[in-house]
């Protein structure tokens, strides 16, 4: 009795659960110190001290009505300026309140901006290796994914593979920098690279080409790397910003769009934005955590111990043979799969009770992602699985 | 260059908004305490006192990581259990922690339902009048509205009309009861009405027609008035509840929607549910609110303050001559309109700087809102107002 799109859609969760209860399986029987769960991108680190602070202190000294009440959909007026006014500070510009819109974390801003953008059949381009949600947020708005390849040696978009895939039909570019599920940071020639093809093709073919910057891992960052800022690189941009990962607040849906001051047609999608952001039934964001997270802006978790736990099993891992990218940011490594079959390797790393997830799930099979995203000691403790599971692949 | 769907939504949000400025315009003019804003249904009544407590203990007492992070799509199981135990205190029955999903608010409830059922072309009964947002919910997964009439005399549904209006396309029927915008409570023996035409129609079209109780003012009651429990009359049932009404907390899009345990297809739909939550970009309702609500079950806010406005205004304006339904729930009243055109009706009140919507708005022309949830004070500032309206219109 329910939709025909969403049958085939609990199939590919119940592969998801199967894999879940497997993990709980193996606890049961070997003991929770010794499954290693590198499976899922759930923070690690403690938010910060600040966060329940601030609560307290807003909760303190502000009207419970208006903390806890209805707003402008696109969230309050004074959040959206201090974080305006955050941004243009630090990359300098010209945000203003109405380009920003306080939505349920990136998740929330994408299909909002997908709801905005997409006619049926309308094209959106992603580059492989990429967060498989993508692929529902399209098709929530019956629009069609087309996926470009990147570089198998860095994982960066392939500039003429863009070119190729570029059609009259392309409304949207969704880009993921810091990636997940590479870790792999978008430069700034690439980003000139692929500004110059789209404005190419949007003269080419009369239209504009919106690009969907998805941010949750701005913050997540390694080596003094560096960020390029989206909206100095394409007019027609959008960035799709989250909390969940820089204050570790996953749970509480709460983050934002930017929506760049010369965007074509920028005055019908600001107001459709807000239209979205109430009809889809998110209705605004959290209203207590707009006002936490504009009260914090410099705020965020301990990087550090992401990037010791990068580093541990970066090492590992290399040197027990596996080839990888080294990610510099985000909490996740790509490597190639040891076995043609990306799913059965990961099938087969089980046996050592390693958790991971096939390569396929993000549109690049031949590879496997394993989340660091886990406690320094759950690392330490695989690594003997790990050299048990090398040690079975030269066999 | 924004989508064809969101061209029109947008004009009509642009007429909300020009009301809202005038509003705004009107207290530049005449000063804040001179505009008598019935429009908006935003609750007046402060948040108990236990929300603020209730925040503080978790902070103080449980893991940031647990309390602000990721857990199921559905929502805590814990919370999910607690809240499925407490409606079996309540009314009887035996629902579970998989009959419950935590939502953003019964807006995020309503669309993950629709999202569930709804193939494209499928019909969804309401009855007019009805909240205008049921006809964006319904055509965001392209579903086809269908508008069945209530008796004028009492604004409950006409189980004739109901009967003619059911095809074999019927996917379900939308109630909300108490009602916005009429403040109606279905009786017992209306809705045993209702589950026996749509059994037979089930049977008729070998079908299953799923009931959406949309509850958000199951607690906003008056007069000792018993709100029926919809899981005791009809088998395929949801209810979408939220908390912004009884606990004051509308910006917190906090909810939760209860399936029935006996539902057709139940174990498909529960897991669509959860998938719909993910992709449509709620991924779950906000974490810290979800142990908020858990932890005070028991606690609303103080409904005599909006009883003694319900009151106030409904004594006036039919000591005025305006013709009403008593209303025993939410809060609002649905006068007749003095004007054949409701919409009119609602300009020339504005000369007298009252504002309130027209029953246009609800699917119900001839009518107009009026949102008693503004202070006492509000409501007796505004009664020269009326006098000055109801004189010029026996002109």
């Amino acid at each position: 009795m329910i939709s025909q799109k969403m049958e085939g859609l609990i199939k590919n969760s119940s592969v998801i659960r199967a894999m879940f209860e497997e993990g709980a399986r193996r606890r049961k029987i070997y003991g929770d110190e010794n499954v290693f769960d590198f499976s899922i991108g759930n923070p690690s680190v403690t938010p910060p001290e600040q966060v329940r602070q601030t609560i307290t202190q807003i909760l303190q000294d502000e009207n419970p009505l208006t903390v806890h009440g209805y707003m402008n959909n696109s969230g309050y007026e004074d959040v959206r300026r201090t974080i305006a006014g955050h941004l243009n500070a630090q990359h300098g510009g010209s945000l203003d309140t109405q380009n920003i819109v306080m939505t349920c974390g990136a998740a929330g801003g994408l299909n909002i901006i997908l709801k905005t953008l997409l006619n049926p059949g309308d094209e959106v381009i992603v580059f492989a290796p990429f967060f498989g949600e993508y692929a529902n947020y399209v098709s929530n708005f019956d629009g069609r994914l087309v996926v470009v390849n990147t570089d198998p040696q860095t994982f960066l978009p392939d500039i003429d593979a863009l070119r190729d895939a570029v059609t009259a039909k392309t409304k949207a570019v969704i880009i993921n920098t810091p990636n997940n599920p590479t870790g792999v940071v978008y430069p700034a020639s690439l980003l000139q690279q692929m500004a110059s093809v789209l404005t190419q093709k949007e003269q080419e073919f009369a239209s504009s080409i919106y690009v969907i910057s998805d941010e949750p891992y701005r913050e997540i960052i390694y080596d003094g790397v560096q960020v390029p800022y989206i909206l100095d690189y394409f007019r027609n941009a959008f960035i799709g910003y989250s909390y969940s990962k820089s204050l570790s607040l996953p749970g509480e849906r709460i983050g934002y769009l930017v929506v760049h001051p010369d965007m074509d047609d920028i005055s019908n999608i600001v107001s459709a934005l807000n239209v979205a952001n109430r009809i889809l039934g998110f209705v605004n964001a959290p209203s207590l955590f707009q006002k936490v997270v504009a009260n914090i802006l410099d705020v965020q978790v301990n990087v550090d111990i992401y990037r010791e736990n990068r580093d541990l099993i970066y090492g590992k891992l290399t040197e027990l043979g596996f080839e990888c990218v080294h990610p510099q940011g985000a909490f996740y490594l790509f490597p190639k799969s040891p076995l043609a079959d990306d799913k059965e390797f990961c099938e087969f790393a089980k046996n050592y009770n390693l958790l991971l997830v096939p390569g396929s799930s993000f549109g690049c099979p031949g590879h496997f992602r394993l989340s660091y995203c886990v406690s320094k000691e759950q690392i330490l403790r695989s690594f003997p699985a790990f050299e048990k599971l090398a040690e079975a692949l030269k066999r």
